[in-house]
C-alpha cells in the first residue's frame, strides 16, 4: 500500500543520556512497534535496583534504543575508517542490537532461579528473534546472522556482545546515569571513536587505551556499587523465595491471586523443550513483565500463608533483609546460629528456615566472564592484547572471577550474641 | 530502647538530578520509611508520559525527596540572610513538603475523572497527613500547619506552595531531566540563592528577575512540549475511558479481574465524605497504585468485551489514538463524521460511540492560575510586583488561562473526507 | 608530494562544550593551522567578562571551531531531509563560518571605538578572507561567497548569518557554558533538528516553536546577565579610555611601552582605505591580540601620566569604576556632580574629566537588529512568520531596541549627596 | 569607615564546574581582592596545556576559588560528623587553601627550569604568606601553620596538602571540565561526603573505597591522557628553551624587548636567597604573568637572531616538535642522527643543537611521590591502609613512579632513514 510507504517512520526520540535517539528505518521502526518489543517499556534494566537507586527507574526498552543509537555511531566511525558496510549489514547490525536483550523477562535474575529454572534469557531471545523473523518475512535474517556470531564480518557481531560492545557501552553509561552513581561514566563517545578493524576483528585504537582501561574500572566499580551492592542483593533473593514460596503454594493446591500468565508459570514446570514445542508458551511469557510479579505480591501480603506475606509485606514495604557480605566463606556455626533464632522468633519448621536465612554465594551473578580479549591497534599497524600493553596496571584485576559469599535474614534477628 | 536512638538515620540518598540528598533527622526518615510514603514508589510522577518521552518514570516518591531537598537549601539561604526559623518550623517546613503529593493515586488525573471522581487529592493528602500525624504523635502538626498556610510565618507556607514553591522547582527541573526536553531546565540553584524575605513574605530579590522570567518560560514550554503533549493526552483520554467502560461493566454484574482494592473502587462509588467517615476507605486507597491499574488493563486485552479489549490492547500495545489539538472549538459536523466512522468501522452503538471519540477542552489541564503575586526585592528595599518590573516583557502571557480543545479517535480512522 | 597527501589532517579536538568536535577535510585543517586562524586563539570571544565571570575565558578560536561543528550538523539534518547540498558547498559553507570572526582583533569593542575607530571587524574580515583565498589559490571562493549572502542557496548563507545561525547557537551555547550561567543554555541540538528549507531559505519545523521561542529567551537573558553586564560595561569603558589616553600622549610625542603593532595603531590614525591599500597593515594588525593590549597596560600602571596608570592600576587591580545603569537618561546634574567630585579628589583639569567619568548609552551594543524573519514550515507545508505564530507570547520583545543609559566613575567618589 | 564594615563582601561567584561559589567572610573576600592573589587571573592553570585542549584555559585564580570551596564543603561534611572546627580555624582551612597556589609564577614549570632556577613555587608560596600575613595584621597566622603542617588538627592541614585535599580534588575535576577529558571525572561531591575523622588524622569512610579507587585512576589517566601528553611537554620544552636562548642573549649584551619584570629576570640569576632578603624582587617576580612571557615571544619572532626567532615562530604559530616518547632510555645513535640531520637543516653550531633537539625524561614531572597513606576507616572502627584494603586492585601501580624518557626536536626533520 503507498500510504505505508510514505508514511514517516523516521522519528527522533527523546533521551536524558544523549540528547536524541533517531529511528532510522522503516524496520527497525516497525520492530519497536511489535508487542514483544513494547513489553520491554514494562521491564526494568535493573529490577530492584531503585530500592537502593531511587532513580533506577529505566527499562530494557530504553536500554535496547540506546544500545542501537550507539550502534549507529559505530557504523558510521568504522565507515569512516573505511569499513565495508553494506546498507542490509547495517540494518542486521541494528535489528541484532535492538533486540539483543528481547528474550529477557521481569526481574530475569530471579525468575531463572525460580519461576523458569531451565531456560535462560540467551534461548529465548532466539526463540523471539524467531518469530519476529516470521513475522517480517525474513528480514531479520542478517541480524539474527550476526547476532548469532554466524557472519563472515566478525567485527559486526563484536558490537553486539563482545568486550567493547555497544550492550555494555550503553548498559554503563546508563545505569550510571540513572543511579546517579558518577564514578560509573564512561567515555561512551570517545571509545566509539577509538574503534576500528583489523581484518575482521573489531579493535581499539591505541591512544584510546586510558579509555578503555577507563571503561573496565568503571564496570568493576558499577559491580561492587551498583550491581552486587547488597541491600540490592538481598532484595533479590527475597523476591526469589517469594516465588519460590508461591510456586510451592500453588502447586500444593492452594488458591492464590496471580495474572493468567503468571499463574500458568507458577503451577507448571517449563523446560524450555516446552518453549520451543509449544508456542503458546512464548506467546504467554510474552505477557508477563514487572507489573505481574508486583501486582501479584501486593495482593498477596494479605495472604494467610504467614511466610509469603511476611516475605511479600517486607519487599513492599522496603522493610529488607539484612545481607553480610564477605570474600570469605560464612562461619557454619553463625549461619546456624542465626537459623535457630529465625525459627524461634517466627515459630517456623526447620524445612521453611531457607525461606527467612539465604546463604550462599554470588558467583551466580559471575562477573568477568571475559572470552575474549581487548585488542589494541598500535601505531605501526600491528595488534596487541589490551592485558600485555597496559603495563602499568596489573590488569589481571579485571578478568578475576570473584566470588562473594552472602547471608541474608531479617533485621529484626540480632546478629551478634 | 537505646540501641534505636543510636541507630543512624542520617543517610544520603543519590539522585541523578541533584548528586545527593540528605536524609537530615531521624523524623523525616520514619516518614519516609512509612508504607503511606513508600507506596509513592510506585505512582509515577507523570502518569503515561513515559510512552512518549521513554525516560519519565521518575517517581512521586523521588519528587517528594527531591522538594524535600530544595526546601533544606532554601532555608539554608533564608538563614544565612538573618530568617527567624526554629528547629521545630525548620522540621515542618521538610515533613510538609515530604508530603505535599501523598495523597496522589495513581494516574492522578485520570483517576478524578474516573475512579475516584468527587474527591481531589489535595483533600486526600490533608487525610493522609493527619492519620500519620497520630502514627507520630502530633510530630507533625507544625508541617501541617506549614502546609495549610495556617502559620505566622507566611514564606514557609509559600515554600511548599507558591510561585516559587520548591515543589515547582523541584518538579520542573526533574521533569526536564527525565524527559530529556533540555529546554526545560531552570536555573533552580540560582532561584533558591535569589530568595529573601519581606516582613513575612516570601520574594526574590531583583538581580533574579532575568532567572524568574526564565523558569516562567520553561514551565510554559514544559506545558506545551510535555505536560500537555498530544499524544500523552490521547493516552491519558484512553486511560479514562477504560476505568469508566470497567466501572460500567462490574456495575452491571460483569466478572473482571481486579485487585482486591481497583475492584473496591470500580464497584463503589466513594465520595470525600465516605473517606472520612469510613477509615477502611482511605487504608484501601493507600492499596492503590500503578501496578493495580496496568497489571489489570494487561489482563483486560483478553476480556470478552470488544470495547474494553480494543482500549486495553490499544494502550498496552502503544497504538495510541489521533489526537487534534486546536484552540479553537471543534467543528461540530467534523466531530459528527468521525463518530459515524467509528460506528461503521467498530459495530459500536451510538451510546458507545464516547469510548471511541473524544472531544473537550484541556481546560481542566488548567495551567497558570496566578493566585499570587511573585514579589521582587528592589535594591531600595521596596517590593514590586515581578509583573510591573519586567517591563520589557509583556508577562501577561504566563497569567493568560489557555484552553486548546482536542478531539481523539483511533487512527485506523481516516480523518479526511 | 605524495607523503604529504596521505598525512592525516582528519584530526579530532576535544571540546568541553560538544565532547569532540571534527576536521573534516585537509582543507578545513589547514585554515586553522594558518597564522591569522591560529591568532584567534589569542583573543578572547568575551574580552573582559571573565573579570565577572572567572571561567570566561575561552577565545574566538574555539568559537569558530564549534560553530563549524554545528555547520557539519546542520548540513547532515539538511541533507537527511533531501537538502541538495554539493561537497563543494559543504566545504564552502564550513570555511565560512570558520572565518567569519576572522577580521576580530582583541576586545573588539574597546578597539573600534579608540584604536580602529573608522574601522569595524566586518570589513576586515573580508579582508582577511581575500587575502586567505589568495594564500588557498580560490579555494576559499564558494565560502566567501557564501558569508557574503552571494550565493544561489540562501540557506546555506542564513546558516552563517541570519536569525539561526551556527555563529549565535554556538555562542549562545559557549558563553553560557563558561560563564557558568545556566540559564543561557539553549537546547542548540534541538533547533539544529528541527532545521528545514523552504525554497532556498532556511526555516524551522513547527513542533520546534518553543525551542526558538526558548532560544529567543535565552539570548535575552544573556544580554541582560553577561553581555550587558554592568561590572563588564566598566571595565571595557576603562578599556577604552585607557587606549584613548595612551593614544594622546604617543602622539603627543611622550614614550611608552608598547608592543611593535601596538605601538603603530596607537601612533597612526587607520583608515579602512588604508586597511585596504596597504598590505602592511593587515599584517600587523593580525599581529595585534589580547596579550599586546593587557601587557602593555600592565607596564603602563608604572606611568608617570597620573591619568593613564591610574585607569591602568584599577583595571589590572580589578577595582572596577561603579557603574549606574538605567532606562532613562541620566539626570544631567548628577553627572556635572559626579564630574566636580572627580576634579576635586584627583586634581584634574575639566577636559580630562572625561577619563574618570563615562555617561552614555548601550545603543551601541545595539541588540536586535531584526533584519530577516524566523520563518515557520507549518505541517500543511505553508510557512508562516514565528512572530506571528507564536500567539501566546508577544515577540515584540525581542525586536525592540532597548536603549540604556550609563555613568561610570570611581567608587571612591561618593554618589549620593 | 563603619560604611566599609556594613559593605556587603558576601558575594557568590558563578562557576561553570559547580555552579555557584560563596565568598563565606570578609577577611577571604579582601585576600581574593589584593593584588598578589588578582595576578593568579592572568597565569593559566595549565599552562600550554591549550594548545592541544583548546578549553584548558582556565587560570590559578579560578582554581584556588574552586579549592577553597570545596573545603567548605569538607568542614561542613566533617562538622556534620562531629569534628571540633573552630571558626578560627575554618577561617585558616580557607585562606590556607586559597593561598596554596600563590607563589606560582606563569608556566611555572618552564620558568622553574630557566629563569628562576634555583627557586620553587612552594618557597615562594610561603614568603607571598608572610608578606600578606603582614598586610593583614596577623589575620592569616592559622591559615599559614595549617598550610605549613604545624597545626594541631592533622586532618586540616591534610584537606590543603594529602591524599584526598581539596587541591586534587578541585584541580582534577576542574581541568578535565575544561579539556574536555571526560574520562577524568571523578566523584568529587562522594569523596568529600566519605570523609571523616580518626583521632587528628582524615580518613575516607569504607563504603567510599571504590570512589578512592576511581580518583586514583582518573588521576594516573589525566597524567598520560593531559599532563604528560607529549604535545604539551613539546610545546612546553620549546618555551623553556626559548627562555634559556633569551637570558643567554641578554646576558650576552643584546637588545630584548621584554616587559620591566621580564627583563629583571632575563638579566639576572636570581637565588631563593636573593627573594628573601631583598624584597623588590618578590614585588617583581608578583609582576610577571602569562602575559608578559607571551607577548615577549610574540615580538621575539620577529628578532634577528636565528634561533630565537624560530624557536618562538613556531611556538607561536603552533608548530610545535614532534616528541617521541618512550619507556626505554632513547638509542644514542637515534639522537645523533637527528642532531647531525638538525645541524645540517639548520645550520647550526654544534654548541646550540640543544635549542633543537631535547633529550630527557619525565622524571622531572615526577607523578606520584606517595608521603602518605590514604587511611580507611572500617565499619568496625579500625584504620586500615588502603592498599592493603583494595585486595582486588593492584594497588601499586599508583605508587609505581613512571619514568618516561622523550625526545623532541622540529617535525621537519624526517626521523626514519
Amino acid at each position: 500500500m503507498s500510504q505505508t510507504g510514505s508514511y514517516n517512520k523516521r522519528k527522533i526520540v527523546n533521551d536524558p543520556v544523549y540528547g536524541f535517539i533517531n529511528i532510522p528505518s522503516n524496520l527497525v521502526f516497525d520492530v519497536i512497534e511489535h508487542p514483544y518489543f513494547q513489553r520491554l517499556r514494562r521491564i526494568k534494566q535493573l529490577g530492584l535496583t531503585h530500592l537502593v537507586y531511587p532513580g533506577a527507574l529505566h527499562t530494557r526498552f530504553h536500554h535496547s534504543l540506546g544500545a542501537m543509537h550507539l550502534m549507529q555511531e559505530a557504523i558510521a566511525v568504522l565507515r569512516d575508517k573505511n569499513a565495508d558496510i553494506s546498507a542490509d549489514e547495517e540494518t542486521g547490525a541494528l535489528t541484532g542490537i535492538l533486540l539483543h536483550d528481547i528474550g529477557h523477562g521481569p526481574f530475569s535474575h530471579a525468575l531463572e532461579h525460580s519461576l523458569v529454572q531451565g531456560t535462560n534469557h540467551e534461548d529465548l531471545s532466539r526463540l523471539f528473534m524467531n518469530c519476529l523473523n516470521n513475522h517480517f518475512n525474513g528480514a531479520l535474517t542478517t541480524g539474527i546472522r550476526i547476532f548469532n556470531h554466524d557472519h563472515r564480518k566478525k567485527f559486526l557481531s563484536q558490537l553486539i556482545s563482545g568486550q567493547l560492545d555497544t550492550d555494555r557501552l550503553d548498559y554503563l553509561t546508563r545505569d550510571s546515569f540513572f543511579t546517579g552513581v558518577s564514578e560509573g561514566v564512561i567515555g561512551t563517545q570517545r571509545i566509539i571513536k577509538m574503534l576500528n578493524m583489523a581484518g575482521n576483528e573489531l579493535v581499539a585504537e591505541y591512544k584510546g587505551i586510558y579509555s578503555v582501561e577507563k571503561f573496565l574500572m568503571a564496570r568493576r566499580l558499577m559491580y561492587w556499587q551498583v550491581y552486587l551492592h547488597k541491600t540490592v542483593i538481598a532484595a533479590e533473593m527475597m523476591l526469589i523465595h517469594i516465588l519460590k514460596r508461591a510456586k510451592q503454594l500453588v502447586r500444593s493446591g492452594n488458591s492464590l491471586f496471580a495474572t493468567p500468565p503468571l499463574n500458568f508459570f507458577l503451577k507448571n514446570e517449563i523446560s524450555l523443550n516446552d518453549f520451543q514445542s509449544v508456542p503458546e508458551t512464548l506467546e504467554l511469557f510474552a505477557k508477563l513483565d514487572d507489573f505481574d510479579i508486583l501486582t501479584s505480591i501486593k495482593v498477596w501480603t494479605g495472604h494467610e500463608d504467614k511466610i509469603l506475606s511476611y516475605l511479600c509485606n517486607s519487599l513492599i514495604q522496603r522493610k529488607l533483609f539484612r545481607c553480610e557480605l564477605s570474600t570469605e566463606t560464612i562461619d557454619y556455626f553463625h549461619v546456624e546460629r542465626i537459623k535457630q533464632k529465625v525459627r524461634q522468633a517466627f515459630g517456623v519448621e526447620e524445612e521453611d528456615t531457607g525461606f527467612f536465612v539465604y546463604a550462599g554465594s554470588t558467583s551466580n551473578y559471575a562477573y568477568f566472564p571475559e572470552e575474549d580479549e581487548i585488542k589494541i591497534l598500535m601505531k605501526n599497524g600491528r595488534i596487541s592484547d589490551f592485558a600485555e600493553l597496559s603495563d602499568n596496571l596489573d590488569i589481571s584485576v579485571f578478568s578475576k572471577k570473584v566470588t562473594k559469599h552472602l547471608l541474608c535474614y531479617p533485621k529484626t534477628i540480632v546478629s551478634g550474641g
